[in-house]
This record gives structure tokens, C-alpha cells and sequence, in this order.
């Protein structure tokens, strides 16, 4: 009798190399898969771990420009940013990963899928809420949850000793004071020695920036040109997404840009602390911010800061497939539509100021603004009818709070 | 016959003393009125000139310490930021200015108010809006939108030659290529050649803050203690709301923290450009926010969020007395309970880090967080249930979809 | 020298009749306008008054069924109501009439817009920001806001006058006590007898409706179809958009069907009385809504119940023209792929009771609801765990409040 | 060894009974407890019942006060509806109760809580986040889920045998078709045969009102008296909340007001179908809402409607003890400083109809909606400027779109 198929995302750490191998003593033909979204050092070793570790098959998919294209740039639209501060490096990654993983359970006829993520944090969520909306027929094998795995490999050493005892390869590196994530967008740090809020983390922990305290003395200036929201040109060449977002990670990270320290509010209930690298990510989110004050509407402005914390909130739970989020997304395309120009920023020592941006779209005009001129659209005595209309509601409740 | 009586919001500046001998020569009595926010570097000499240009009478208030305790400060509880990057700083001080005014005016028995704001920009809206507010019988005399007096102090050699003409007292000094207003907040600046958004403001026109290439090499830490969300120690010293402002605007100035480049949508209509220096502000917001992070549960900083932009665009509008506004202090004030604790900030070089964090009522909790203990509060298995409760409806809509 | 041409929208009256000859006088080519939305009993009526009230040319748009299509369907889209219980049928109306005569201006070749509507009302506003949207070059004269007018032709007794000295053929009926609109979506009365909010309006002021005293003592059920939001059957039959609410408005007026009467903000700051009969408005509402709440995810009907007052306030005030509408409309089309189904209501006597609905995309499962089986999608002890995360963030709040 | 002590939320009837002495069985004292929101027919003979079921005491709580006053009036103050229907009878009812129950566990030392509502209902998401926002430390037993209750007691049949075999008195009657859950707000029926959306409930179902074909011909007028949001009296007299509910409710349901059939959507991921009877309380949300109408600005009335729908979602997911809520309700008392005044309803076969109102703090102001007067605090020319600047955006963006 066939064994049953499960598509595992594996990254090929000791975690996940651990549950292959586990899934295989359990019975199943497990098929590992990796998603690029540019943090794959190198797919070769990475599939030779696998088999190694048991599997029966290996897929690598190159997610980079999807993933930036169709999900980093849709952030930046939306200027979404979680809690204030987090650019959601780590949560627009899962839907596109689970997307990943669910095509190719559908290659391969998997019923079931499996991933390494612990039972505490987003990543389940966001996994398993993406794979119910692409198929939600797939079922989920999630080891850290079942308590005859976390049980049994309880932390390091037992997973070591699993390992050794398997024929898993491992390394003979000492373990990180902190747990990491990264890909085109960020690098993430959690765990470890950051489980204390009141304490800084290291600097040797950062690997995507330059302390600002290091980073070059000469401030650069560099342009991006945006088309309908997206950044399609930087300092006037043409890149793809993941390049583009390459290059200025280079740039952000070499002027020690995008560092953050905070705590957050994870879906599951808790609080937890996250220091996070997102160099070029957050040069993108101050140009098209920039520009958007330049070509979109007051109140266009204003509604979409009223959705943004929904829309971050839903990236951040894991619903990135799903209703509510295809009418966010439906909003935010029209929103876009004049989001077209150039925008100048000065980088320096952590410091992005935008000291210029022009667009064919500006709503802008000079002489309305201007003192100089007062012939054309604006003539000053309208402000009078103006702010006596608007005046009118609070002059009748003060007369009555009077009563 | 008496003469009727009208407070004028004076400056001291070549405008307001026009305006205000205008004022007299149209047969009123005019009391000068000014209030100190922080910026009044020498209230006699104003009120020499207000006698001067024609005043009957003239009242200064010191209003610094009401300014940042119950504007400010409530500004900084709500993170309120106009269209994501203005701190309000003359926003809030608008509606402050026209109590004062309006107290005046019920002081010395006035039926009327006058300002020098002009037609086009949002002040006018905040005085005026305040001023109905507060009471709804006071009428306001405006000249910058009265033909009778634009169409003939046309600029500033008209203004000039009036002045001199009526013996007003004018200052030498070479105007400025753009026009300047300032507050213990922040400087604002706007006009002139900071008309067009694609050029870049000269470095001499900062005041409050040294450019953070000029700024110390050595970053400088800073704790700050907040009480009910209110900053109430800086380095484990207490001060006065207005001295605490004070003194993290020297420390944040010294470090090129607060300034900003933008271009804003203004409720009269028209977009603006306008640049900021914020420093002591900058900080404030950036420490208050981290501590919410620590002390605020998910909802409550997704529902802050998602009513911000309402509450920034109501002080920016001028809406600070009005029964909307009313109603979101009410959820403000209440939902700052727990905002007590304290945060470590790291200034260098224009960017602020929270490097620490603490508070007795903090929410983030070790022993849930961590991966180490498995015994307490959380169940790694409860997560199981959780997401297939929140997965049923997107495989619903998944499994119609198909249809 | 050829005269200034001017596009009136004319509705036949005394009122508009008499601006059309103002206009004459004053100079102008006067193209009368009539827009026909349900209400125009007679064009030919209509257009021989233009002409002999000095009309150079007359014309007559039939806007019924994109009317119903574009604003009213759209407006059910969104359960849209002003203010809790304004179904908005004058609000609607007025974009597509200045849509009109936006467009006859241009066949025509007028740089000029005229209306009857007063400087006291929304239609006004409503008028204008459309055709600024639609075509910023236009101006729009208001008589009814110009001295030179308004203070001639002071109220009834002053038309008249000038009517008749103008050769304005003038219908002998009495004045009623009251002022009224309708078109296809309702018929709205205001102003007169009803300016007491206190009092109740006269029985025989109704039109569109049966008393439901007297409506039929039998109920009818009737079932409508709609597909992707929109109403395509009514017991079966299909009907054009605007051939459906005709005989919507004819089963729904003789049951006694969608009488309002309330107190609501106008957008110009004051507040008005008005009295509104939107028979068949009413039940097509009464039964979108029903079969959204089988087609709709939580999630989404949540996100359009927050959105929809600023929707109906922006429709309300005017902005229907607007880049904020477009990112609503557009999220709006967004969530109705699936609001497909058939929904049953019992009319009778003022009443609609949604009896029972249907629908290929229902999200409902009868097998997950029932207590009966137990082994389907959902499993009773998932609740578990999604309860104990929902309640780590309360949980963790009582413990801090307790300190 | 002490047993230890649970309090269970008691009903009377067969389930709880059963539960109640399985608990006992497993070796807990049970402490049986009934709060009385209105339903209750007889304490004494569910006291008999449950100590003949085995409790080894028995609470019963009078909250019909507290629950009207602090419950239902809230939501009343809200407009609170969730998915545009559903009163929230059942919501409002559960956090009540569940803080009685803790208050009872703090009076008798108990260290659990046990409740008899299901796995798949929202009732057992309600009761165990009061417990767990009132008392973070006590335990929650639920029989509903546990697979050793329920793959025992698999349906009726079984608790019936049970209930004999262990003394536990059944009444002979024949089990109702649905379930139902009443108190002074309404009563609600689900489940059985109500469990095709498609179909009608049957008429003998209901219980609160009489079918609106039957009520009286004669329609009846009455006056509800509001102070702060809050209704006071009825027809000039004073009442308790309680009494005043109890008295609407007669009057209500004598004319047939207050039946909802609908589908919503459960928190716990799934759509159900209510059918609800609320006689009493459709009449106060009506008039309430009638009064703010007059009494509040517009701008309070879009806030308060754009957080309606949190408010609505969060009662009925639970949520009544949580900081969030707390946010809301101090913005909501705000809100209803001034609505105070009264309202005149006719009330005739299932139709309510405000036909007048009056506040002392009316913002009503017939002077100014007038068109007869126009010396007043209004004049018609402001609408110029008012307009002109509100066109501004708008024309700016239709210049640009044009390119």
C-alpha cells in the first residue's frame, strides 16, 4: 500500500531536517521543499541535506520577484506597518511560502503538508490559514503542537542526538543566543537572550546594516522613480522587484537604515520582542509615502491611514488570502493610480530625508498655494463662507451646552 | 460713543502691527493680545510696540505649561501624526492661542476678535473654528481676506511704507525667503522658496535642530518616565511639563532629531509644502509609542491606530473643541491607564533607538513568550484549535469559490 | 458678439422657470436641461415651457436605468444609509443630473452652469463638486446665492410677479405647505409645515406610499434574485434595472412600505427635517443584506458596516466624483462576486420580513451547525484552544489591573 | 480531603441537570447557581431541582436591574447591531452572568466554573472570557467538550437515561424543535428545525409577540423620555431600567414589533441561523436614535456609527470586559451628554414610526433652515466660498487625471 505523501517546508536547519527524518519513522513519503525569497545561500547542499534526511523528493522554488513583486510592493502601496513600527518582514513571506508549498503538494499529490514552526508564534498561523485558503482540503502536520514529538525532542540536545542518531548531518556550530529569519525584505531576531525587553541586543547580532555609528561619513542621495505606487527605477536604471529591493538593501544596509527594536503583539495572544533589518524596505516606505503626499487627495490619504492598521493587522495574522483582503487590495489599486514620479532621500548614518519629488500627477500648484498670486483658482474671501458653514455645528452646541 | 472693542492675536511682527493700527484707523479700540507658547523672546518689547502701533491695551499670557500638558501631551498619548509625518506642532498651538483670546475678549468686554492669518492657509480655520467653539457670539474681524485692506497692503513694501507712514516701529533686518513660526513643540517653516517641493530648504534655515552630520559623534542614552501615558521624568529627574519639553528639545536638537520634508494636503484645499524641526516632540512620541507596545494589549493599539488619522486630522482641521473631539479624548484618556513605565532611547545623529523598556504593568509576559517552559499559562496544543476555528470561514469561501 | 451660453437644469417650475428668464436678461443663451429619473410626467409640456420662459434650445436626457444601475444599485451594494435611516435618493439623483448637464454643456458649447437649488441645502453642493470633478473649466451661476437675485425675487409673491410680467405661463394651483423631489428611488418632502421637528406631517402630503393602515390586510411574498450584489429577477421574472424598481415601488407602496421621517445633518452644518417614501428602495435592501449575511464572510461584512457611513456621507455630501469613492467603489465591487442568490420576503403593512434565501455561494453549512453530527469540519474541542489564546491578552490585562 | 468546588451556571433544565450531577460524580461539590435576567419563572423550584441533582448549594442573583441599566442601555447608547439586525439579546445577557458566577466562586472559595453551553455556540466563547478578564486564575469546566461527556451523552435520549438513572426529575413534555434562550431584552430560537435558512420558522414558535397580523387595528402612540442616552420614562412616567423594559416589552410585542430572522456569523468561524423576538428593545433603538438626530452633531454621529460595528462585534464575541471595550464605553458616555428629551412613537402592527421629537438641547434651529429668514446666523452667499474650496481637490484631480 502507497504511503501518504507530505510536502514539508524545509529549510535545511537541524528543526526541520529533525522532522523529516521523524515524518519518515512515522510512515509518511516525505517530500521536502524550499522556497527562495533570497536568503537560499545554497539550494545543492540544502537538497542533499534533505535526502539525506529522509526524503523522497525535493523542491526549490524561485519566489524572489513573486514575493517581492506581489507582496513586498503591495505593503509599500499600503505604507502598512504593524503595531507602528514592524514592516512585517516575516508575515508577508508565509502566505507566499504556503503558496509555494501548496502547488506543490498539488504536483506531487500530497493530502498532507508539514512545517517546522513552533506552536507560540504567527508562523503556524500564517501557514496553515494560507494553505485553508488555497486548498482547504490539505491537512496539517504540525510536530511542535503533538505532543509525542515535543515531548520527545525537547530542545537542542535531544534534536542533536536525534540527528546523530539518524544520520542527519549536523553542524558542529555553537547555537545562536537568539533565533533568526530573513529573506529580500529583512532579517528577523527573536528568542534567546532578547526574551528581556530591558535589555539591548548585541551588536554583533545584526547582519543586514551597518551600525549607524560605522556607516559612512558622506551622506548619498538616490532617486527612485515610482509607476502606480511601484518602484521601477533607482537613481534612473530600471530593475525588477528583487533586484531593485537587492540594491537597496546594499545601499539602506551600507548607511545602517532600518533598524528596529520593539515589542508586538503576536495573533496567538502573547507579547513578544523582535529586532528586526529591513534596509531597503524602509527606504521604499519613505518614498512612497513622499509621493503619495504629492499625488494622492487629502481624504484619499485619509482613508487609507484609517485601513492601514486593519490591512497590516490582516498581513500580520496570516490572511493574506483572503475576502476581506481582496477588498483591501481591490481599494488600494485604485488608490494608486496617479502614484507616479521621482523622489529624491538623502541616506546618512540611519537617516533617510526626502529632499525632493516631482510627478506628472502632482496635485500640487504653486500658485494656488503662493501669496503672490491671487488671480486663479483661490480667491482668499472664499475661506470666509468656508469656515462659517463649517462653524455652524459647533456654534449651535456651544449655544445649547450653555442650557 | 464708545468705541466698539476687538483683540487682535499680535506678534509684535511687521503684519500684526499693521493690521493692528488698520484696525484703529477703522475705528476700533484694539487690545493686543499674545500668547507664550515659548517662542516670546521679550514681552515688553512687544507690548511696547503694540502701544506703539495704536493698541488701547495689551495682554501677554504664559501659556507654555498648558500648551504641553493638555495639548501635547494628549497629542503625544494618540501618536497622533498628520498624513504620517507632521507632529501638529502648529496645529495644536492654534486652538490654545484662541482661548486665550477668546478670555481676553470676555475680559475687557470685546465683541471681536482679529488675527493676521491669511486666506489660503489653516490657521485662519483653527482660530476662527476655536473661537466659535468657545463662544459662539464673538465675531472676527480678518483683514488678509478683506479686499478693502489686501488690495492695498499688497506685500511687504506696502505694509513698509504704512508702517512708517503711521510711525509703527520697523526692523531693519532683510526678510526672510521664507516665513517661520515657532512654538516650544517645534519651528515651522513654509513659502517662499520652499514653494517648490522638488528643491531642497537651506541648511541655514534650521533653528532648532544642528544638521546630524554636524551633530556629536557620540550617541547619548536617555531614559524617560511616563505616568498615565504623560512623560514625567527625563534621567530620573521630574519636571514641569513645559520644562521637560524644553529641555528634550536642547538634547534632541544637539543630536539633529525632528526634522521633517513634506508636502501636506491643508483642509482649505490646496497642497502645501512645509518643513519642521520637532525634536524634543520627536522623541517623546517615539518613547511613548515603545511603551505602549509594552503596556497596551493588540486591540487597543489597533483600535488607537485605526482612530488616529481622525484625531490628527481634527486637531489639524482646528477641531480641538468639539464633541467629536470630546468623545475621542474621552477613549484617550481611559485608554492610557497602564501607559506607566519607563524606555531607554539611544540619540545619535538624527535617529532615535528604544533600546529598553520597562514597567510594572507591562503585558509581555517571559515565561509565556519563551520556549523554554511549557508548563505555564500557554499550551502549545491550544494553537490547534485556535486555527481551525479561524480557518473555517476562509475554507467555506474557499470551498464556494471553487464553484 | 456672440452671448455666453448657459446650461439651466430646468425642471419646469415656477422657480427654475423664472431664473431661466433672470438668466435671458442678464445676457445669457439659455439651454434649459431636464433630466428625466422616474419623475417627468411630460416632456413635451416641459420643453414648450423652456422655450416660451426664453430658452434658446431644450434638452431632455432619459437617465432612468443608468440611474438604478450606476447609483441606486450601487448604493444597495453598500447598505448604504445616511445617518441610520436616509436611503439617500436625492443624494444619488444629483451627480447623474450634473453628470448631464456636464455633458450638455460640452455638446453645446457652454462654459457655464446654472441651478435652482438655494444656498441653504446639499443639492447645491452636490451639483458643484460634481461638475468640478467632471469638468473643472465650468463655472456655475446660482441666483438663489446672488444678491441681485435673491433679494428681488424675495419668496413666492416675487416669482410670481415676475412671471407673469415675463410672460411665464403660471399654473394656478395653491402653493402646498411643503416642498418635495422624487425620482425613481423616493420622493422627499421638507421644508413648510414640516419645519417643526415636533409635528408630525399630514396624512395626505404621502404619494408613493398606501398608509399602512390601509394597506392590505392579505401579505404578499415576493422573491428577488440577485446576482454579484446586484437585483436581477422579482418572482422570477428578469427585469431591466430601472423597470425593477418601478414595480418594486408599485408592490412596496400598496403595502405601506418605506416611510421615514427624521432629523438629519446637512453637510452645509445645520440641521434639517425631512419626510422621505422610498417604497421599493427599501425592500431591495432589506433583501441584499439578507443574502449577504449567507454570502459574506464575518470578516467582510465587518469591513463594509465600517466603511458604510463614510460611503453614505460621502454620497451624501456630494463626492460621488470623487478619488476617495473610486477606492470604495472599487473595494465595493470587490465583495460582491459572490452575493448571488434568491432572497423570499413577506410584505405587509409596512413590513418586510425576510422569510427565507438561497444561494449556490452560501458560506452556511448546515452539517458544522448541527449538533447532530459531529465529525464534519468541526471538531467541539477546537474551541479549547481558540478560546484560551483569545483569552491570554484579557488574562494578562487582570492580572496588571489587579497591581 | 476537601473536594473541590465548582460553580455551575444552572438552568433547571434536563442538560444542565445532567451536567450538574456528573459533575458531583466525577468528585466536585457543585455549586449551582441561576442569575435572573427577566426569565426566571420559579427560584424555588429550580433550587429544589438542583439540590435534588446533587449541588451542595444554590445561588440565585436578581440582575434584571443591573443588567438592563448597564447592559442593554449601553447598547442602546451604541446603536449597537451586529450584521445590521440582531439586537444582541443573547451577548448582552452571558457577560452578566458569567460575572455573577464569578462572584459566586469568590463567595463560596471555588476554584472552577462549569456551564452547559456548547462547543460550536458563541455562549461558551462569552462566559469564558468574563471569567478569564474578572478572574484570570479560576478554571473553566465544560462538560460540552470533553469526549468523556459527550461521546456519553450523545444526545437527548442518553441525558434522559441518565437523568432517571440518577433521580434527577424530567418533566414528561415533548422536546421543542429548536432551542430557545430568553431574558428582558428577548427571546431567541436556533437550531432544529430553523436550521434551513430557506425556510420560514413556524408561527407557534413564537413567544415574545404577537404575529403583527394579529395585533391590534388600532395603532398607539407612545412617549419615551431620554436623559444622557438613557430612557426614563414612558408616557410621563418614571420607570426602573428593568420595569421600563419589561413595560415596552408588553407594548411591543402586544403590536408585533421586534421579529428578526437571519443568518450571522458565529466567532467561532461558522454561519448559524437566529430567529429573535425583541419587542421592547427595537422600540428604544428606535427612539434613541431618533433623539440623537436632534441632540448630536453629524460629525458625532459618523464617529459613533464607524465604531458601531467594533462595539456590536466585540459584545457579541465576548468581549465586554476588555480594555478595548472600555475605550469605547468612555467615548461613549461622552457621547450622550446631551441626549436628553423625547421622542413620540406610533406603534402599529410590527411598524414603529417617530412621527416627533423635542430636546431642551435640540441642534435643531428652525431660524437657520428656513428659507423664509436669512438675517440670521446663515447666509446664503457663504455656501460660495464653502463650496469653492471644497471643489478645490477635486478640480485639481480631474486636471491631472485629464493628462
Amino acid at each position: 500500500m502507497a504511503k501518504d505523501k507530505v510536502v514539508l517546508a524545509y529549510s535545511g536547519g537541524l528543526d526541520t531536517s529533525v522532522i523529516l527524518k521523524w515524518l519518515q519513522l512515522k510512515g509518511y513519503d516525505v517530500v521536502a521543499y524550499v522556497a527562495d525569497l533570497g536568503q537560499l545561500p545554497d539550494v545543492d547542499a540544502i537538497r542533499e541535506k534533505a535526502m539525506k534526511s529522509g526524503a523522497v523528493d525535493f523542491y526549490a522554488l524561485d519566489l524572489k520577484e513573486e514575493f517581492v513583486n506581489d507582496f513586498v510592493f503591495e505593503a509599500v502601496k499600503f505604507n502598512a506597518v504593524y503595531e507602528g513600527r514592524y514592516l512585517l518582514g516575516t508575515s508577508l513571506a508565509r502566505p507566499i511560502i504556503a503558496k509555494g508549498m501548496v502547488e506543490v503538494a498539488k504536483k506531487v499529490g500530497a493530502k498532507y503538508l508539514a512545517h517546522g514552526a513552533t506552536g507560540k508564534g504567527n508562523d503556524q498561523v500564517r501557514f496553515e490559514l494560507t494553505a485553508a485558503a488555497l486548498n482547504p482540503d490539505l491537512k496539517t502536520i504540525v510536530p511542535w503542537r503533538m505532543p509525542e514529538f515535543f515531548n520527545v525532542i525537547k530542545g537542542r540536545k535531544e534534536a542533536m542526538d536525534f540527528a546523530k542518531e539518524h544520520g542527519i548531518p549536523v553542524k558542529a556550530t555553537a547555537e545562536q543566543p537568539w533565533s533568526s529569519d530573513d529573506n529580500l525584505l529583512h532579517i528577523s531576531f527573536e528568542a534567546g537572550i532578547l526574551e528581556d525587553p530591558a535589555l539591548r541586543p548585541p551588536a554583533e547580532m545584526f547582519e543586514y546594516t551597518t551600525d549607524p555609528k560605522k556607516a559612512p561619513d558622506e551622506a548619498e542621495i538616490i532617486e527612485l522613480k515610482f509607476e502606480k505606487g511601484v518602484a521601477v527605477k533607482l537613481n534612473g536604471k530600471k530593475y525588477s522587484p528583487a533586484e531593485l529591493l537587492k540594491e537597496l538593501n546594499k545601499i539602506g544596509g551600507k548607511h545602517g537604515i532600518g533598524r528596529i527594536d520593539m515589542v508586538e503583539s503576536r495573533y496567538v495572544g502573547m507579547k513578544s520582542r523582535g529586532v528586526y533589518e529591513t534596509p531597503g524596505g524602509t527606504i521604499l516606505y519613505a518614498a512612497h509615502r513622499d509621493l503619495e503626499a504629492l499625488t494622492l487627495d487629502g481624504a484619499t490619504i485619509n482613508l487609507k491611514e484609517t485601513l492601514m492598521p486593519r490591512f497590516a493587522t490582516l498581513v500580520y495574522n496570516g490572511y493574506w488570502y483572503s475576502p476581506e483582503m481582496d477588498c483591501l487590495r481591490a481599494l488600494l489599486e485604485e488608490s494608486q493610480k496617479f502614484v507616479t514620479g521621482k523622489v529624491r532621500l538623502e541616506l546618512y548614518k540611519g537617516n533617510i530625508t526626502c529632499i525632493g519629488r516631482e510627478s506628472k500627477y502632482s496635485l500640487y500648484n504653486k500658485l494656488v498655494v503662493s501669496m503672490e498670486d491671487d488671480e486663479g483658482a483661490y480667491n482668499q474671501t472664499d475661506a470666509v463662507g468656508f469656515i462659517k458653514l463649517h462653524a455652524l455645528p459647533l456654534k449651535a452646541h456651544a449655544a445649547r451646552a450653555k442650557k
